[in-house]
């Protein structure tokens, strides 16, 4: 009696919610600390303390009938949405203002709404694979084409010269995400240009308008300094969708936002839809109560260094033991290749010392692995013996 | 550039904020406590203290790590959906179990998931007028079709002679709201027996399941002790789509549940669908800190002797002045006849006295207007004279 289109759906996320309850299980027969989860992007470093300290004050200074109410636009708070922009500016030197933020419950949120206000059915909207495959899903809410570009495992930037064979008259987005799930790449300033000058070209062969989608849940999470290009910066007709869930450690409580710059073509009518898709997409506003948390925690950060140990640990730990990857430069994620071709097969075998890893498969990129490193040290610590008995089968 | 359907409903959104617009500028001119905005369904009375109280509890007993991240599931909390169902069982007598309990982002999210999990391209939604206006772009959000039944002006009950008339073969869903909005009418037992019955011989005649969507953000608010059916019980194939925006007076934290009891038709594959539709349209999970919020505030209520109050005051106020309504037993509008056939004549010459009230074609029952009376008291007191002014214009 269900849908069709959620009947394949649910078909095809029972492959996760299997490997989840296997590592319920697993952590059942085996005790938690034997079990080395990393298939999961959820953050293990706590929310910094300001966040509590922020809404006991909250609580002393607001109205609740005012704190919990609706916003008076489905766009969020005037004042948070103003702190937001001013924010923005002084890291970035841009020039937003408030009605140029959207606060969204999540970036996955602020995806739907753009892709809401953007697509119409059969418009086509490219990703660079590895990608986070629930972008497949949104844009499929909307009717979208999901049009992939196949990965360069040479260093995962994008391959921009099938980019540009890809791009048609259908075109209406390209989403980027850096830095990367599951790579963990952050695209450098170079191909952040050579990608603008190729869309702005076909945008002026096709006489459309490419959005350029940039999700940046991971744009806090950059190790060893390396810079992470604002895209605004670079094309006129880009928007961000940005997430407080990894900045702040605050997945669960689904607060994010888009900006869309006044340069962005028809960028009165794109402010005005996201924030009429933000109602009718059962948003309605972002939750009230941490639009008003993140406005006092602007310039907290989440403690960076606990997931730069991890990195440095398993990173260096895989590369001893034989394994091919590259170093992540950002997010909580490291891609690994798989000793067989047939990723799946390895992370089977892997699942027998009790490491859950995901398939490349799910991130349109066979022949990898993911392991999200957002785990606590011990368990990277204690892996890399596991590691160790997987890597002697493959020798 | 935008999207078709969403310029579509951008224009026509836009008579709701040119009345918001409308009332921030009268309150400039005339100051607030002299315009009497009865527009907005947005709680005036605060949440409960025990809110706040919880929060502080949680802060203290709950690892931040777990309060603020994903949850397991899609559908939320493990303990928390069992203490939603354990409540809905000892208060309705019901055989709810965790797995029944999808927990959302408000109710206006749950529409959509239950929306997402069930429609395909064409099926059909039954909704009785007068009716809140989103369920037509819930509906189109998965191309279903709104199928309207005509208001029966004499007493708001659905008329459900018409509704068997109109039941088809891609009838997939009928949307009801009781207590209702706009009208403060409460369904009677006797109305949903016989709308059962007629669901049950259609489903039977076309060989469907049909589903009875219950969207219950008001069920708390039911004044003189007047009973508000729990629909489960009457009919197989109830889904309850609820809300604590109402109850607990949190509507802009956006927290909410569905129920998706094991009697529904194919109920295991619409909890799956469900759990995964509220992953892929971006909510993810309703927010973390609130699920645990209404957890502990299961037994809490709203102060609603305080819209009781407004309601006896504006009723008979408007009766004296010779107005037609019918007295509402439940939620906070009140739904008028417009003196004139053009309602929307009328409401402009409300504007005149300061007084905002909504037109009844927003709710596709034209001739009448919607008084949401969740203002302050004084704010009815005050307006009285004026609706006094108002009335001598038609007299």
């Amino acid at each position: 009696m269900i849908s069709k289109k959620m009947e394949n759906m649910v078909a095809n996320s029972s492959a996760i919610r299997a490997m989840f309850e296997e590592g319920n299980r697993l952590a059942v027969i085996y005790g938690a600390d034997k079990v080395y989860d990393f298939s999961l992007g959820n953050p293990n470093v706590p929310a910094p303390q300001a966040v509590q300290d922020a809404v006991r004050q909250i609580f002393d200074e607001e109205d609740p009938v005012v704190l919990h109410g609706y916003t008076n636009s489905n766009a969020g708070y005037q004042d948070v949405r103003q702190a937001v922009a001013e924010s923005l500016n002084s890291r970035f030197r841009t020039n937003f203002a408030a009605r140029n933020i959207t606060m969204t419950v999540g970036a996955a949120g602020g995806l739907n709404v753009i892709l809401k206000s953007l697509l119409n059915p059969g418009d086509e909207v490219i990703v660079f694979a590895p990608y986070f495959g629930e972008y497949r899903s949104y844009a499929d809410n909307y009717d979208g084409v999901l049009v992939e570009i196949s990965p360069n495992t040479a260093n995962f930037q994008p391959k921009l010269g099938e980019f540009e064979t890809k791009i048609t008259s259908r075109t209406k987005a390209v989403i980027v995400n850096t830095p990367n799930n599951p790579t963990g790449v952050v695209y450098s300033e170079d191909t952040i240009k050579k990608m603008a000058a190729i869309m702005e070209k076909k945008q002026e062969e096709y006489g459309t308008a490419i959005y350029l989608i940039s999700d940046e849940p991971y744009r806090e999470l950059a190790y060893d300094g390396v810079e992470v290009p604002y895209l605004t910066k670079y094309y006129t007709n880009t928007v961000i969708g940005y997430s407080y869930s990894k900045s702040l450690s605050l997945p669960g409580e689904r607060i994010g936002y888009l900006v869309i710059p006044d340069e962005a073509a028809d960028s009165d009518k794109l402010m005005d839809a996201a924030n009429v898709a933000t109602r009718i997409l059962g948003f309605v506003n972002a939750p009230t109560l941490q639009q008003k948390v993140v406005k006092k925690c602007l310039d907290e950060k989440t403690d960076i260094s606990y997931y730069n140990r991890n990195r440095e640990t398993l990173y260096s730990g895989l590369k001893e033991l034989g394994f091919e990857c590259i170093k992540p430069e950002g997010a909580f994620y490291l891609f690994m290749k798989s000793p067989v071709e047939n990723e799946k097969e390895f992370c089977a075998s892997a699942k027998k010392y009790n490491i859950l890893i995901v398939p490349g498969s799910s991130f349109a990129c066979p022949g990898y692995v993911r392991l999200a490193y957002c785990v606590s040290y011990e368990t990277i610590v204690n892996s890399l013996p596991k590691f160790a008995e997987l890597a002697a089968e493959y020798k």
